[in-house]
């Protein structure tokens, strides 16, 4: 049993960000990675769908084109093909050798936007993570929240209202994407933290951290 | 009762050619189409990986670049994804409006390839069927099998020994992908047929014609 303790000292962590368009998923996998490293962590920052050149090409077909181009169990099945390869090439590799991975979206992510949102059954969406990834789950998962306006207002202002697929759906599929979202942090409040998006970058990355103080070394 | 078996006539049947490369799928499914056509039947040829603009797409990813791009478990999602758009957007409807579909390829590939062949799980591809298509199967699944030094020729012959991604495998993966079809012959003699594909494509399709002739209006 010590060998198995030491053995998982020198493992890193696998953290996600989930949470819906614009709520500031991609500044704080930077900012807590310049924290981590400000502790001496290593971590790699990466995303989803993407993340290995085998998921980066599914990625184009994903987010490009007509926004009914793919039925949702079309869709869940290349999100879940990319995200395996992205486990096998990346994460996993990247864990194995001590560092921490910082994930702009995850599984979660399927789970809410072709489950929640688009009446796919969750336990399908989880059995495509088993035989795609052996169900390979985050260490936590951080479900950035804001007020709906809140979240709208900052997504056109990001990108002009130039959205892409997935994002330009309407706003009763994205409010049954944060409806999930938030049923997740009820369900399993071991992986899951709800955090507060709202508010200056600084104060949301001192949020993350106090979500994640416990898995630090 | 009587009012289902007037639907029942006015539908079509699904057939798909299964096999090796080389073995000739292609060339019998353009026969058996003429085929029908004689008898007055309506037959859509198409094939697998593709079929559809999505699954097209899909089918780029899959058949070019390095061998070892996919892993076993990522290329049965995409193959899965493209299947699940294929019988969405092309299948489903040619059979309802009363059209035979000729396929070259489907589901029975991915059980050989990613599972007989690669190691996958033949209830998890089963699986990914259901989830993708609801488990949709075909009326008649036609094996085209040949010697195996005679596949190898033709295939040669054919592309001039240039072979796609999955085609270059080396010769054990394909005599392993040949064992799994006869298997699924055995296990499933309602739905499958092995026919010797040896010999001119007449005597061929003569054999493929009585093996489907019990599906004949």
């Amino acid at each position: 049993m010590d060998r198995i303790a030491v053995d998982l000292r020198v493992t890193g962590r696998f953290i996600t960000l989930e949470g819906g368009e614009g709520v500031g998923k991609s500044t704080q996998a930077r900012r807590i990675a310049d924290a981590l490293a400000a502790r001496g962590i290593d971590a790699v920052i990466t995303r989803e769908p993407g993340g290995s050149p085998g998921a980066e090409a599914i990625r184009g077909l994903l987010l490009t084109g007509d926004a009914a181009l793919w039925g949702p169990r079309a869709e869940a099945l290349l999100f879940a093909a990319a995200r395996a390869d992205h486990v096998e090439k990346t994460i996993r590799p990247a864990i194995a050798s001590g560092k921490w991975v910082i994930c702009d979206r995850f599984l979660d992510s399927s789970r809410a936007y072709q489950g929640g949102a688009s009446g796919l059954d969750d336990d399908d969406i989880m059995t495509l993570h088993r035989i795609g990834s052996d169900a390979f789950l985050p260490d936590r998962t951080l479900v950035l929240a804001l007020p709906e306006d809140e979240a709208a207002a900052r997504a056109d202002a990001r990108d002009g209202g130039v959205a892409d697929r997935i994002g330009a759906r309407d706003a009763a599929y994205h409010a049954r994407v944060a409806a999930a979202f938030a049923r997740y942090c009820a369900e399993d409040p071991a992986r899951f933290r709800l955090i507060d998006a709202s508010g200056a970058a600084e104060a949301v990355t001192a949020r993350v951290m106090t979500a994640i103080a416990d898995l630090l070394p």
